[in-house]
């Protein structure tokens, strides 16, 4: 059943991960891609570890069906609680959107603070601190989980008095930590990057790891020797498939990608 | 495996549906009650017709297996979209919410134009208004969907002036209908009550649906005599599962039950 033998594999909870999917499109043109959004079981940012790991599991073993090369988790929160389990078990090369976050935030701050905001999960799963202590052990994080950013985004409130006005507050320890690189770590925070960067101002680097992880994975490709031998741009095959109906994705796509996502199936990783 | 032979079954998309259960103690002291939570897979406000039938009928099985002589559906997403799949599919009685709520902001209406919020789904799915046509033709109903309300209540920002400015532009539509009874059509805004009274004025009513449901199940019960025979309040067995792990809906069981659930327990509804 592989229907596209060397391509990359995206996975995330549910449509922000095609973020990741215009960045590889952007760096790798040639690579053939296939993204798997659990649009059904949408959001994990408010699930325990155990959950996620399960889903993140079950969608891993769907990709590795499709015959993909490598995998890249685009949500934070799974890579988050899932991505140390996910590296250990799969032999294939899996990355996360943590640790290239990191690495870019600590190139971009000159006073070692630097601040991330995600999910609730994402917070509280102490995956951020780790990976920075391990860089930078001298280096400051802080984090803010801003659990209603998401919501602000898919309303399409994205430049917006009351979107301003909740920034200021989930923001405010941020600023009082005086960072001057922060981390968006959820794929639709990119979406309020202008009401953040007012928020935070000019000198405050905004990270987002959407480019960080595609970078990290022509890397890992070309390392690995994996990097697709033609590089035929327009024909490379990107698949897409969705847990819930694949009209509301479809039509919501352009806002993430920068275009509509054709050739969107549904499946149910659940029952594989 | 039947836990409780004559109980009453419970489900909701999480934790929500805990005030149907408050009601159903209070009118019921006496009835057995298996509660299901699908906390892995809250929300299904943003979900699909077709999966939120899937969802519904695997939470109806689990509570069959669990012997349960009557179902309530607290949530009113899967009461809009799965009510008429599952009375037509399963013997047992099944109730919803949403023709108890309009029932009784009919009832409570002078003018006739009566109103009702929800999420994305249960506004857009028709239900509100099928169920107001049947019932009284020369009705105007008004819907709005209040997507953030759920979040906000979450984030247990429920006297607040970004929730009362969100409430504002929500419940605008409404206010220029001049509904004179709305109803909360999703589990959550009861919370959010004084807001929603405050910007709606005092001259309309406000349904809250789990009291009203409540008292179907009691009528129900009684006209098919299932009434559990004794009324040992204190020592009618209650039990409570979810599909995500236990103790996030235990410490947030207070809000919603007026008191802490005990007796939680993990299920995997997807694998029966």
């Amino acid at each position: 059943m592989p229907s596209a033998p060397s391509a990359i594999g995206i996975f995330d909870s549910g449509i922000g991960g095609l973020t990741v999917v215009k960045e590889l499109v952007d760096l790798l043109p040639g690579e053939p891609l296939v993204y798997l959004g659990d649009t059904a079981r949408v959001p994990y940012g408010n699930k325990s570890r155990e959950t996620v790991v399960k889903f993140s599991t079950e969608n891993v073993l769907f990709l590795l069906h499709h015959g993909v090369k490598m995998i890249v988790v685009a949500c934070h929160t799974a890579s988050s609680f899932a991505l140390p389990f996910l590296t250990r078990h799969f032999s294939h090369p899996i990355l996360g959107v943590i640790e290239p976050g990191v690495e870019a935030a600590l190139a971009a701050s000159r006073s070692g603070r630097i601040g991330v905001i995600g999910t609730q999960a994402t917070v509280g799963s102490g995956a951020y601190p780790a990976a920075v202590s391990r860089r930078d052990p001298k280096a400051r994080l802080t984090q803010a989980a801003c659990p209603l950013f998401v919501h602000l985004a898919e309303e399409g409130w994205v430049d917006d008095a009351v979107t301003r006005q909740i920034a200021r507050r989930y923001l405010a320890p941020l600023k009082q930590a005086r960072v001057d690189a922060l981390i968006l770590g959820c794929t639709h925070y990119p979406l309020l990057k202008s009401v953040i960067g007012e928020v935070m101002g000019p000198r405050v680097a905004l990270i987002d790891s959407a480019r960080q992880v595609a970078l990290k994975a022509q890397g890992v490709l070309k390392e690995l020797g994996l990097t697709h031998p033609a590089h035929g741009g327009a024909f490379a095959s990107r698949r897409f498939f969705v847990t819930d109906e694949p009209g509301h994705f479809e039509r919501l796509s352009r806002r993430f990608l920068g275009r509509r996502a054709g050739n969107v199936s549904r499946v149910d990783v659940a029952k594989i």
